[in-house]
């Protein structure tokens, strides 16, 4: 399969590609600074250029994407336009501007995360893209064209990141990142729609 | 108690309005054409007028947005746009905006809607600001300030509106939109918070 991997080189990004290039997939990588093609996926122009230079894949992966850390009380519609732009519209937006480069039968894979079911606090911005991402997955699956699929992965708090973000999580038993990735295998390779499979 | 509710006029929101009058509660009725103060919760610059000239309340209830109905096959990022701006970024930022100008131990109550957990053709925009708003909400509320509580109702197609939009709800069980009302009442007059009030 020719998979397009968007945030290969991230902690988590790494990990499923790795998992996916056991298999003698093509991967191409994707990223702001990406070792195959460069693409920003807060910008529809930067998408659809990196589908024409990419051109027909099999599967689309997307392991990017941010959002603001704040508190209710110093939230702002400024902090969570960063959500919104980056981990919801971007991620939506690679399907949207993306069907018509994926194959028959093809896949989708994006990502979601651990805070919109067991939240934390600061976390309310990226749990509202999660959401976003998780419902959009679901509804959009029921009518993907050609066969194709659609699936989230929703990530705990993985054990590489735990030195860095770890005070964030209180009381959470992180996992390892290459746990997280086999999801990615199993939406990429199995047959699965529809799903937001958890990886807590 | 003040209870402003955005969205007063609408199908829902009017039953909203008469189970809470009930109550001998002072209602604000603000909405596009709002009885006693117009918004437009797209525009941030309108929400915070809005708050400007309502002052201090104790609940806010939003009943008002809307989102694209279109196909995945036809969907593009602008027609998403409307789901973002209005639906899910306009109940946000009443929130957002609006913190201040909720007393203590007040409420916001958000609307979400039956499409993100029981997907429906042409409805994958609509769900994806419905389920964005609910992790929002679940997150939002572990820390709102000075006790401040934050629910969201999710209503099936309601009984009123099946004449007009029924054809998209093939095999829906419409509910009346009274007994909507009434979890949009459980949200400002009881005590729970983090919660999606499912009328299925």
């Amino acid at each position: 399969m020719k998979i397009l991997i968007v945030g290969a080189s991230g902690t988590i990004g790494s990990e499923v590609t790795k998992v996916l290039e056991d298999n003698n997939n093509e991967i191409i990588r994707a990223g702001r600074n990406g070792a195959d093609v460069t693409v920003d996926h807060t910008s529809e122009e930067s998408i659809k250029k990196m589908y024409e230079t990419v051109g027909k894949v099999d599967a689309v992966i997307n392991v990017s994407g941010g959002a603001n850390f704040a508190s209710i009380s110093e939230m702002t519609p400024e902090l969570n336009q960063r959500g919104i732009d980056s981990k919801l519209k971007g991620q939506i937006n690679l399907v949207l501007l993306g069907k018509d480069y994926v194959n028959d039968g093809g896949s989708f894979t994006l990502t979601t995360g651990v805070m919109m079911d067991d939240p934390i606090p600061l976390g309310a911005s990226a749990a509202m893209a999660n959401g976003g991402v998780r419902s959009f997955v679901k509804a959009a699956s029921i009518e993907m064209p050609r066969g194709i699929r659609i699936n989230s992965v929703s990530p705990n708090i993985v054990e590489e990141s735990w030195e860095r973000l770890g005070g964030f999580f209180a009381g959470f038993n992180p996992v390892p990142a290459k746990r997280v990735a086999l999801a990615y295998k199993k939406s990429v390779e199995g047959a699965q729609t529809g799903q937001n499979y958890e990886v807590y």
